[in-house]
């Protein structure tokens, strides 16, 4: 490979010839031989310093500490790094500092080396139209842009894949739920029969559950719009000009289309990212609720003859390389996989955040990684859930039948009759016996047949259908 | 120990003679000999229980269901039981059944035995004027107690214990946070020297920190206030009376004054505790926040010669069986073990809420025991890390002075004059060659003296104080 | 209440007239208001910290550095701690300094005074027979006493509360395994039926899990065995006479009647608790293990009448406050609860692990407390499954046979005769035409009837039976 | 793009023209959409993957189940996945069917048509040389190939990445650990100043933190070298030869060099994964371990002039963008990040061992994943530590010597002189006033200047050196 010669404050890189990069790059390349095959700084991590570098450009533009020139020229390069287009140039790995400094000078670099070229140079000339430093990363640190790109990319994930997501599989089951409104069937609690209800009900509350899931990914948006940009080093806005926060903000806002705003406390969102970890508590709930939603599926849709047999789900794929015919519940597996991703995730994030010192949180990197990781999975998960399964979903009316008549727990229509004692009698004796509910109800003498037939109808126990 | 002896649907049990509850509290006790000395079913549900039965009795005496001699004898064991009298007959364990029916039925046992007593009966009398399920359980199932409980232990103790904790200690430190507001010190990112702030910033990012704390767990609030009770056996309201789930969640608010409304979805309220799970991931991300100010506070009080030694806290006892004189940061120590648990319980909470199946969650009390525990943690420990640490924080100014003016950072304001390469330079020769960046700038002659003296003023680095 | 007043280095403190402590277990008192009527010091390092005292005053007075009387009067106190007749005198919680540093003062200053009573003194004499750090804590220092504390009550518990409980259910698994070995039953993958095994061989699947945690729980105890004592207050084991660290670890092993030896490199000793994690590391596996096992069969003797229904377990309890006649899994249920616990403790004990600092870990406190709790739920929680579960188990044979005749997926016995392809021809169409496996071979021509019978035979299905 | 038509027993597929895979493996890749850029099954499942199957058609030839012709070529393609040039051809991601099936499928594809050119067919041939199922998977099934590649990639990356690098870790520590034996310095506990050590035992800690992790390890190989192959569908080997098992475990032995035996009991190989959950308390052990050693470094490198000082580490980069000369320890960072995400990847592992259910635990590929990135990332992590930041560790005896000058716990060696008490008093009126613990000893008169001179030696307070 051929390589060019780069130089930082530490003295001289080899840098591939080519590459839109500069010796900070190169140097963490070496420094950090750690997964690089599989653990490549997010590109949503990229892309959301493409808007903010191109935001800052503009700011300083505005406050008269940036030439024209050079602010167009930036935002050129940033176009081109929200294109994909550059993605190459971005090597680096999660497992660098954590402050991600290596991250924003990669950034620094690329648009400083591509924009020189852009603008006619070559990258073997001695002096460039950008400086990575000195204009790139004008009225920013490391420090404040890192914080500024995770709560970008958190931010735009959230709206575009795992909200998207989420609601699309809610939707569904709502109206698989108003459709199978009034399908009676037994109801389980322990595991074990109990009272009916309807297939409908039993749905409504996984529905239920999804909405509070994302009226609580939305309650944790407020904090995660704050932005650090503008507090540079520590906190402070040392070498920022007048304004420059408020400004830098709104022209991200804009850029994004998403309402961000600058933090209000700097200090706070250079050294602790508690944002992200309350959002990601948020996630964990949404997986909590897909865990518990898709264990229900698969142990209702399971069989085909010796489970439990209710639901019929589509039939993707063959299912087993070694049992001809069979099919399995492959996306409720996709999915509850997910859950414990994200379980996991969870904790790398509560010790991430919970290890920070003094004005910097170092586990940056870590951070965003498993938040975006999350977000993604939950988003992607939704999304193939529903349309591979959710949307297929039927009621198997025979079976969902046979059992509800066989159900001894239909004597809980008779506590208010004849009491709870009484009614467990006959319950208890009819399973001794393996005999019908009425037949026992009349033989113990508690009850006429017709006042059984009267009073212990499934459809009635089920309240009011919404 | 003498016995009397006691039946329920299953058959005879002894039981304690004078204990004021019955079979199915005893079976309990004998079936589930797990950690019986350390793990009581919390207080905190059984008074929560107490408020619930009460409500339910006035609710079935308004219904028309319940005479008003039973409602009011139901009532008056409850007041007992809220004045912690009857602690003592409330000997179950958190491992029992996962439905929480064993803690329900000794609560209806209590109630139902009690009563009968304080009506004037015995306790070897066979007929009981109140019966435990017919009566006190009257519109009513475990299966909707128990999260019903659940949710007011959870609401109260957060209103009681957890958000005063964390105010009190979020007001301290927002009071030093205006007291030493004007005090420079140097500000250290990655465990290193950076730029300059004040004491007081440096604290207000820690006051941040607990507002937002503070809003995450108000943010939980609204899922908390939801009541599963109606629900019943599976969520169908089977066995209630018309307009129950909403006129015994009026009362429940009534009398705990808290703003309880009945769940909208009744299925989801008992399949699933997403409320519980969401709610601990507000406290998991305190726990978080507590975890990193109280490192800090550890960290930057280290010393007393050796260490860091830029805050005084106050010395509480000897830290040391061997080393006479040595005081520690005690208070920080408990603080940051508290976090621990708390990130600990969250997974706890979240394997128990993840493992749902149909229409109920079988792990409600281990996950009620976790949630409570974390609540009552953050709660104390903010309350003792308040009055016996915070409070007496103060810096020590000759300390923070030294610091800030040795610093090598301080460079970072001649960006803007002459280049981030040459302010590096001049860091990294004054670094080697152990002289003070005044007289290396001077020295490389990149600035003159009065120059040097005028930009580099740390008072001038800091930024606007609010 | 009445007081005395004790003294420390500190100064004066009020003290409860008759406890047998003194000023430093009374500041820790009002220190640390945190949780103190649930998080008392586990009453198993009081008990391991009696044998430390003993064993460190019989090595101290063999050395020369104490004399007899006292190490007599150290001892005798060391005796009644170990009885439980001064559990009163041990009031500290959990959440104090994380060295443990109170809880040494706590049992100091106990043997201190109640010694000086049992030699004839009062606890208001000026001058007491034993200095609680001149004498009881002698050669010693809270960083080598608390570690040491923690490692004999892990191994004890593990010794006799864990390992016997998991090896009283795996033995009653290995007979029932035995007995059922030719119980031939439809097989699930996926939750979905699959091709036949025995209820033997799906029980010896449990016991191979449990003996591979047992063994995995007693690679950890090397570790354990391994004690801080010697090293005191850094590890230099400053203030100690020589071979002082051989010869207390050789009396505490005789105390205990367990294997320990002093700890190869006293540094990690006290600055790092990774036996604990390692310990705990295997607890979590066999929690893991646990939860599998109760989840099966749990889901195994779900119904009775509408769920899988293939194994009986005993009915302990009347399961519902509302549904007569219900019983429910319980044992089951508490199992899994603790194993939820159980994966949350092991990430409160990482937390801690993870995060001492230079010579001292300082999450001492919070580490042993979940070892404890997590070790003792699994030692009841397995014995308590155990005696009312797992040794009621019996398989429902009626309901056995009819799944295991309904399987479609015995189709796969054919691959080796027709091949895969024409085999899920046959099963596909069976299960769509709702017909036997025999009937749609025979219709489409791919066997006679005698082949079928000859080549599907479950009982040829599984194997050799061990 | 351009397709061929593909079929399997559920109907025809479009498959890429040239892709060496068929209808299964398309099937799974429109089916789960999810992180597909992100989260590819590992490749050394693949590799793992190629091993059994060219292990799995040798022992079939053995056997005389599978014909010399087939069976070469099947090893042919598989040498051919090893080398890694098939890679391409293996797109499904982690978020599949829980069983693996669809990677297994994706292999037995990819050395069916990859085979069939190779014996020079083409694609579009009808009829093809070797099918998927009856010949290359030919006494397998996915039940049991997958959790076998499991176990063979676990083990590898244990040997080959993990163990090599805390070994060398491990090494380059406890040279520096003899270099430094002699360096005395002050010791901190609770980060407070304590009585002093020296370089040498306090890395020797570290050392022994890792030797213990090593062994922690170690000890959890033997599980994993228990495959699973053999077991087929559930366990029971439907479908393989005599010793089938047992020579097929022998061949993968002796491909891999690594000591796999068949697992004793296969229905616990399939149902569960409790081998790799405890394999992965190791690893997060080792985490835990790596967590404090890096911080130690961290907090002893920081300054340079206003923090601890006592340890240079290497300058590797410029440390940020914002302050010129500034230098960061990196590789603790990244360090400390990894362990954050072994012990979130923890989690994950657990959640997924213990929601299996029945014959198949269907958590496979997130269980490995998991495992393997830690693996991964812990070995990386070690060996760039190691050669960045370990190796150029060297102390800064200027500020060490300060330190343990300055100190006051070096009053602790008075305590066997004077009694604990009149040496607390000496340290705490020094630290009032200011003054060194000479002077005060003196004026307080409990010593004179030669008593103190010859008593309080820090060299003499560090114990014996190994």
């Amino acid at each position: 490979m051929e390589y060019r010669i780069e130089k930082d404050t530490m003295g001289e890189v080899r840098v591939p010839i080519d590459a839109y990069y500069g010796a900070q790059t190169q140097r963490s390349v070496e420094n950090f031989p750690i997964a690089q095959d599989i653990n490549k700084m997010p590109k949503e991590i990229i892309r959301a310093f493409a808007y903010l570098k191109k935001a800052a450009a503009l700011t300083n533009l505005e406050a008269g500490v940036l030439p024209k020139e050079k602010a167009e020229l930036i935002g050129k390069v940033c176009d081109e790094i929200l294109s994909g287009s550059l993605d190459a140039y971005f090597p680096l790995v999660v497992w660098q500092t954590g402050s991600g400094t290596q991250s924003n000078m990669n950034v620094n670099e690329v648009i400083a080396y591509r924009g020189h070229v852009l603008s006619g140079g070559k990258l073997t000339d001695k002096d460039k139209t950008l400086h990575p430093n000195d204009d790139v990363n004008k009225s920013q640190s490391s420090n404040d842009t890192f914080p500024t790109a995770m709560h970008i990319a958190a931010y735009k994930i959230l709206m575009e894949t795992t909200i998207p997501g989420i609601e699309a599989l809610r939707n569904t089951l709502a109206e698989k739920s108003r459709q199978y409104m009034k399908v009676v069937k037994i109801g389980r609690t322990h595991f074990m029969d109990a009272t009916p209800l309807t297939v409908g009900q039993e749905i409504s509350g996984y529905v239920a559950q999804l909405d509070h899931g994302l009226r609580a990914i939305k309650n944790t948006l407020s904090h995660l719009s704050e932005l650090a940009l503008g507090g540079t080093a520590v906190g402070t806005g040392i070498n920022t000009p007048p304004g420059y926060s408020e400004n830098v903000a709104k022209k991200i806002a804009e850029l994004t289309g998403l309402p961000f705003i600058t933090a209000a406390n700097k200090f706070e969102a250079l050294a602790a990212h508690d944002a992200i970890v309350e959002a990601h508590g948020a996630l964990k709930t949404v997986a909590v609720s897909l865990m518990k939603i898709a264990n229900d599926i698969r142990m209702l849709s399971s069989g085909p003859r010796s489970g439990i047999g209710e639901l019929h789900i589509p039939d993707n794929e063959p299912g087993s390389s070694i049992m001809p015919g069979k099919v399995n519940p492959t996306q409720c597996e996709a999915l509850t996989m997910i859950a414990a991703q994200v379980l996991g995730n969870d904790v790398a994030i509560n010790v991430g955040g919970a290890t920070g010192h003094f004005e910097l949180n170092v586990f940056k990197p870590v951070m965003i990684y498993n938040f975006l990781h999350s977000a993604r999975l939950i988003g992607d998960g939704c999304h193939s859930f529903n349309d591979h399964c959710a949307k297929g979903i039927e009621p198997i009316e025979a079976n969902i039948k046979k059992h509800v008549d066989n159900s001894l727990m239909l004597v809980t229509a008779l506590n208010t009759k004849i009491g709870y004692y009484k009614a467990a009698e006959i319950a208890q004796k009819a399973h001794k016996e393996g005999t019908t509910l009425k037949e026992m109800a009349v033989k113990l003498g508690y009850l006429t047949p017709e006042q059984f037939d009267e009073w212990v109808r499934p459809e009635n126990m089920v309240g009011k259908l919404s």
